[in-house]
């Protein structure tokens, strides 16, 4: 964790859903180390208290805040931001909920549940979950965004070109990412840190926790890209990988189906394995199991395939 | 790679597509271990003397052969073959095509094209691709499969419940896939064997390379599975993780456009840093990139991104 940040923007300078008109919390150089504090994903409307009845009652215009925006000194349209996510300082509590409507398995999952964590967020030794289960961290900002060209106010729930709500577990601590700058300053967001996050976030959430998170923002000339892309420093799944994995797949000519079946799949081994419920099966796989496209290319039938580390119960 | 099988399936004992009506090969006990000797997918077709003209002339009704069947003693509906991949004996040559009308890209990549390759069946070290790449190996069985229900005969490209051409390039030595019967007897037939693969297989093909199988078949009794599963010994990224990876993303409503989108980006990144032909650099991320789905809840735009191994040019 680097300790020499230029500023520190704080948690209350925080915004909801994007807009090129917001204005800027600061204005920095193109180099510049900065340090953000994050709001957790409910935007402070779940705590270390909360019940599940706090889940039923959210309001959803206080979800995902984003602390920024910062204006990049030159930055213009056609450049691209790199961000260099240089360290996470984790708090050390989360929350994982099942939010009726949300999340890839929203029709068979109408209820609310959730899931308090609390893990050492110093050490980042694996979280507990139920009797048994122990679930590997690796922090990352599920939210890094640049305001998008388009005028008025956009929802901050789906990523776009220029980033946004990626939920990219592998932008954690030494990735360097590219957005493409879209407006003058590039408007540079960042929130909904994740303490632990399978590829997919199948239930919607993950371990949702708030954060500080040190980046360096800096200014790529004339690099059009098309979609976000980034570059990772090393391995993006020793943490979890040591005992292998549990396979469930999906096969069948739609990848979204194919997801939905091998969830339910692994949703199904984990009941019978280890007798906990199907809606804590399902925020288990959220935060540790990752969903991969094995193939598309066998016509007609696609197969995806979601991996659940055998540690989490070794 | 172990030493005793009970019996060697030779190459000649092939079928092309599924057909429970087609007489087993040999009856085993279950915990029968058996060799398989594979035909490359072209079903010998190409060998490592072709050139691209002999891709155009692929005789499609010769494709993916697979060895067996074998009837496995007692194996009824409702149950589940048990198959340990004990280990691969690769043979040191492959091929990687780009086959016209075939793969993610089959729009945008219209030619026939043809990559061989040789290396080392025993040291596995990586496969030289053009000046300056290097492809890390790991050696699996595309066509794992059953016998289906369904009489008559059944192409072999799509996979299905019964497994089938899944590429899943986790099948590799060690671990342990379980399949659902659908017909007395199982009718276990293996083929199409990969030197490497990356998740997806973009373009079409792997590393096809002819090999030997062994593998031990058992019987689960009463596992109703609803398609297949299978648990890996341990780590399946290792051998090409250690440098990290180039990360492209698609960004969109639809799985399938948003991998294509992170295919493409992949392949513009690789021809204007190494200067390679687009189509090399496609077939090149068939075999060593993994497609994964970075979240799939963020409605309406799901993230599919492309790892490419750093290590491939470092």
């Amino acid at each position: 964790m680097p300790t020499d940040p230029k500023h520190t923007i704080h948690r209350d300078h925080h915004h909801f859903g994007w807009d090129n008109s917001l204005p800027p919390v600061m204005t920095v150089a193109p180099g510049t180390m900065l340090t953000f504090e994050t709001v957790d994903a409910s935007g402070g409307q779940l705590s270390p208290d909360s019940t599940v009845a706090d889940v039923a009652g959210i309001d959803f215009d206080k979800v995902n805040p984003v602390t920024g925006p910062v204006y990049v000194d030159g930055a213009k349209p056609g450049d691209a931001l790199k961000i260099t996510l240089l360290g996470y300082q984790p708090s050390g509590w989360g929350w994982t909920a099942n939010i009726p409507g949300f999340g890839l398995l929203a029709d068979q999952f109408p209820d609310p549940a959730l899931h308090l964590w609390k893990y050492d967020p110093q050490r980042l030794e694996p979280a507990l979950f139920g009797p048994g289960g122990k679930v590997p961290l690796k922090p990352f900002a599920g939210t890094i965004g640049l305001a998008p060209a388009a005028p008025g106010l956009h929802s901050i729930v789906p990523p776009r070109r220029v980033g946004g709500n990626m939920d990219i577990r592998d932008l954690s601590a030494g990735t360097e990412l590219f957005l493409p700058v879209e407006v003058d300053g590039a408007l540079f967001s960042i929130g909904d840190t994740h303490a632990a996050q399978g590829d997919g976030e199948v239930c919607g959430t993950a371990i949702e926790s708030p954060m500080q998170v040190t980046v360096k923002l800096e200014l790529i000339r004339d690099m059009a890209l098309p979609s976000p892309q980034f570059i990772t420093p090393g391995p993006v799944s020793r943490h979890k990988d040591e005992m292998g994995f549990w396979v469930t797949t999906g096969v069948g000519t739609d990848l979204y189906e194919g997801a939905r079946r091998a969830v339910a799949a692994m949703i199904d081994e984990l009941t019978q394995a280890h007798g906990m419920s199907a809606v804590d099966a399902y925020m288990l796989c959220s935060v540790c199991a990752d969903l991969k496209i094995s193939e598309i290319v066998d016509q007609p039938n696609w197969v995806v395939s979601l991996y659940f580390p055998r540690m989490v119960f070794d």
